[in-house]
């Protein structure tokens, strides 16, 4: 069993050596940039790490992996379009760099570039893996929408929240610990574990990010913090506080996210006072704890050698309470 | 064999049993509209047409034939975002029914849905229609980001131009014949000659639209002319004027080009009179013909029943002298 350094650093590697110096430039100098920029890497680790738990070759998910992860870049291209997102990972994202057109091409051309290299899989695993893939895929643009969709739309509950998070964020992380496993011959119920851990792995990460998004040490987290409320994203910490809200609460709640005069400072001070007085940072942690005990219990049930699946459930409980 | 038409009702039976109305409806409606809007279908049948030529079993190309055209559409989805054009096939694109966002999302959903067609094809053709597929749909945003370079770029040759259009229109059409043809199991050599054919059959067919675009009738057409011009649009008929255009001429055509105070149905006829007395029309008839015989040298070498090239023949010459 590899540890999710060494995987991290062998997936670098690979990437690093694929040439995506093409013409033109207008394509390509943006898919060198979104890629180099990095991230955490976690979606390809993950592939990694499940075909390594499955007693796999991780060779032959190597390319498959850059392909998840070249996806993962690629929605993210087009998200910062549509969410007008002028940052992503502390530098301009491409539609702020180049333009609109490019940041729709470009990502497209990722999309393109995605299936190629899913496409270098063993021929015996080809079926399966694209299976995982498309669904995933067209889930993932799902999501998506209804993000866009909840921007605008009264009357959004948690449970509309947690399916859209399953959708946009969790489901690709379960892949691609399926993609992994997959490749690796591990059984179907077996895939159906893994798949299962990771997409509720995912709906934890996802309750972090909206957490550290407010409560986040910007140092740590190597962003500013309050952006979701400056935006009115509806969040779970969003959603909580408002299912629970009273009184003076609810008005001073409902000002903070209408008044247009509000200056951000103040705005993202008011509504942090609220949540703490509505506790919805604890909410929000039970809420994780809960996604986090799911995603452990379709991990144990994983008929394998316990210790095996020590890497796996490292790298989750260091995701759950990761401070960027 | 069968008939253009057999194959087109064929596939549009086939293609209207698939049901697409999921949720959110801001993806899903958005891409019925786009595919019932219709089209020529030119593509889907082309891939069933050379399947059938090579003798393969066409229920086998169904599936890629519907992801291709999906492709197809897909791409116009968000060419009509960047090429701002807020007309398709005589109704509203789909930005301008819905938005900028939508119709990238839902342009993003269809690539997806794309590939999920195309992996329906029978396990042992996957790789080989993969492998075509991945690397057109990459030529394919190149050509269009070259075709947006140009709006800017001075200097465009007739060469550029050729080189953008065989990636933007031609390959696809190449890759259609190349998919079906590998269905139907034909050898290596084969699947080069008739996605030659198709390849320069392309070319073709783009150099009749921008003689369509300047001199067709509105009515056969069914849209309205001039459109390239409105837009200085660097067509072959544009490129060959300015590199013959002398003296008088070549005032009066960059001019027309360059003048922003000039009324778009001025603009038209001045530059409609001097294509006319430089003759592009018929060096473009001439380069179409060039093209035509080339596509038609390829179909010639594939080593098959001349009958059998009969259907193929046909429908390339209707392409090449068609009004619409």
């Amino acid at each position: 069993m590899h540890t999710f350094d060494f995987l991290l650093n062998k997936f670098q590697v690979s990437l690093s050596k694929e040439n995506l110096d093409f013409s033109p430039d207008e394509i390509y100098k943006p898919i060198s940039y979104t890629l180099s920029i990095g991230g955490k890497r976690l979606r390809p680790v993950l592939a990694l790490m499940a075909c390594d738990l499955f007693g796999g070759n991780i060779e032959d998910v190597i390319y498959p992996a850059i392909g998840i992860e070249v996806f993962h870049n690629f929605t993210l291209l087009h998200d910062d379009i549509m969410d007008k997102a002028p940052i992503r990972r502390g530098k301009p994202s491409v539609y702020k760099k180049w333009n609109t057109n490019i940041a729709i091409l470009s990502g497209d051309t990722m999309f393109a570039l995605a299936y190629k290299f899913i496409c270098k899989a063993q021929i015996s695993d080809l079926r399966n893996i694209l299976d995982i893939f498309n669904n995933t895929a067209i889930e993932v643009c799902e999501g998506q929408q209804f993000d866009l969709n909840y921007e605008t739309q009264k009357n959004v509950s948690i449970n509309d929240y947690i399916k859209m998070i399953h959708l946009k964020t969790a489901v690709l992380i379960g892949a691609s610990l399926k993609t992994g496993a997959s490749i690796a011959g591990a059984p179907e119920e077996e895939l159906e574990k893994i798949y299962n851990f990771g997409a509720n792995l995912g709906i934890a990460f996802q309750l972090r990010d909206d957490i550290l998004d407010v409560f986040g040490n910007e140092t740590e987290f190597g962003k500013k913090t309050g952006g979701d409320i400056i935006t009115n994203k509806k969040t779970f910490l969003y959603l909580k506080a408002f299912e629970l809200a009273q009184g003076d609460d609810l008005i001073s709640l409902t000002n903070c996210f209408t008044d247009k005069n509000i200056d951000d400072s103040t705005k993202v001070k008011s509504v942090i006072d609220i949540y703490n007085s509505l506790n919805v940072k604890d909410l929000a942690e039970k809420e994780i704890n809960n996604y986090s005990q799911k995603a452990f219990y379709h991990l144990d049930s994983i008929i394998i050698d316990n210790d095996k699946k020590q890497f796996l459930r490292d790298i989750a409980k260091k995701l759950m309470v990761r401070k960027y």
